[in-house]
């Protein structure tokens, strides 16, 4: 039977679930797993203690149970549940109380709540995104931390709204079209801020099955249109020895992150 | 003296951040953390190495290292640096294969790589929320997992992205503007959706201080002006009964969470 996961928080529950998440993709078998955020209250807690135990009688197996909960009280309300508990956090609080000769002193919402500093850097860097997406504007290239090339649907858009929600970038994007094979060369606004460019580009047939999606049997789409405008960009790359990444086999987590190590762009948490 | 944190990975080093991030925060001190991805050589982890014993040689303290690196040999050479090691993955395999009773087989870029599942999902709904940003067309509405509503500036177009990056879930959003609070309503593609509606809503103070710092001394970042949309708004969201969050003291993390979790709508995981 697909082994039961509970992901328990009194805050966002988005630790509980990258954590448990990536210890359970160690193994080769498939989960099935339910995230329950906001658990601020003993009687929410008893609630999902008795989720739990429901889960235990029907299927005859504990349930893991990956939590980080701050209060005692309400921690010891699920821990009394038929659960096997894996209590990631305070795991490592001892040791390392021991080793920094410092106690730790929990608080509530301190990993993904509001009060880490930077969040307004973090809100600027989505609205510059959002106003500077797709070349719609040249006006603002010069604020931006980094600007992303492309030619359209090769990854641009999801990887700039990544940089600026996940580490507080301001990341313009500019495509490449159609119209500008003949003679691909650098807009004024892009030259001038040369150091900032970055290049994505992607694999033709890949490109080719994306435009189909989106407008089938077009010009746009056609699989020969995608190699002459992945070729131009490229060799543009190359030329101008902009660096470049392909989009292809990476997720959006795996290009942005490639993306700051290559230019050592600096990392912001929220 | 400041403790130095590495956070140290084969993939995007995204896991380790979080997982290091929370166990930190919960200790009253502050770190400085530096973030390795990619190390995925052995050649790649010896410069980590020297980096680690260059930080024990300058501050005469051993930094902590977070790591989630797959390769036992890779993995080794971090190791015999002059570190403070938490293997936080490997902590917890152990016991969970006893429990399981499967044996873990770790493959790289488990956790933020393309191979999950529903990763077109993911794409999906990005460009569904980029295109149906602040109401600029109400045609695809009836396609939306969720609309949210509120006035300019009270967090719509982050959550909406937040909601479509992490979660895969179509993020539709519309403002209220100046001009409809004489008579506020809801349009016909909205009243036709009712059941995916969801209202934000916002401190006048604050409103009134991030308007300000966008367009200071008008009428639409007025103090006066602020608090006649929430009023009007909320007016509408409780006689509409569209469920409704306070943004004011609140991370996108946690709006997002909580419009999900209140809506019951499916946090899927990529």
């Amino acid at each position: 039977m697909t082994p039961k996961v509970f992901y328990i928080s009194d805050g966002t529950a988005i630790t509980a679930e990258v954590f448990g998440h990536a210890v359970l993709s160690q193994f080769p078998i498939e989960f099935e797993a339910l995230t329950i955020p906001f658990v601020e209250t003993i009687q929410k807690a008893q609630k999902v203690k008795q989720q739990i135990n429901d889960c235990f009688i029907t299927t005859g197996e504990r349930p893991l149970v990956f939590h980080s909960i701050i209060n005692p009280e309400i921690r010891n309300v699920i821990f009394s549940s038929e659960c096997v508990d894996y209590d990631f956090l305070n795991t490592f609080v001892a040791p390392l109380e021991q080793h920094l000769g410092v106690q730790a002193k929990p608080l509530l919402h301190r990993t993904h709540g509001k009060s880490n500093h930077g969040y307004e850097t973090r809100i600027d860097a989505i609205n510059y995104t959002m106003e500077n997406d797709d070349g719609q504007t040249m006006k603002h290239m010069d604020k931006a931390d980094i600007i992303l090339l492309g030619v359209s649907r090769c990854g641009k858009t999801p990887s700039s709204l990544y940089l600026s929600m996940q580490f507080g970038i301001k990341a313009a994007n500019y495509p490449f079209t159609e119209e500008d094979m003949d003679n691909l060369k650098l807009p004024e606004a892009l030259k001038r801020n040369k150091s900032k460019l970055f290049g994505l580009t992607i694999d033709p047939h890949r490109l080719h099955e994306i435009r189909q999606s989106r407008m089938e049997n077009s010009r746009y789409s056609s699989l020969r249109q995608c190699r002459l405008e992945v070729k131009e960009v490229e060799m543009l790359y190359k030329k101008e020895r902009i660096p470049f990444v392909n989009t292809t086999n990476h997720s959006v987590e795996e290009i942005a992150t490639k993306i700051l190590d290559i230019t050592g762009l600096e990392r912001h948490m929220f």
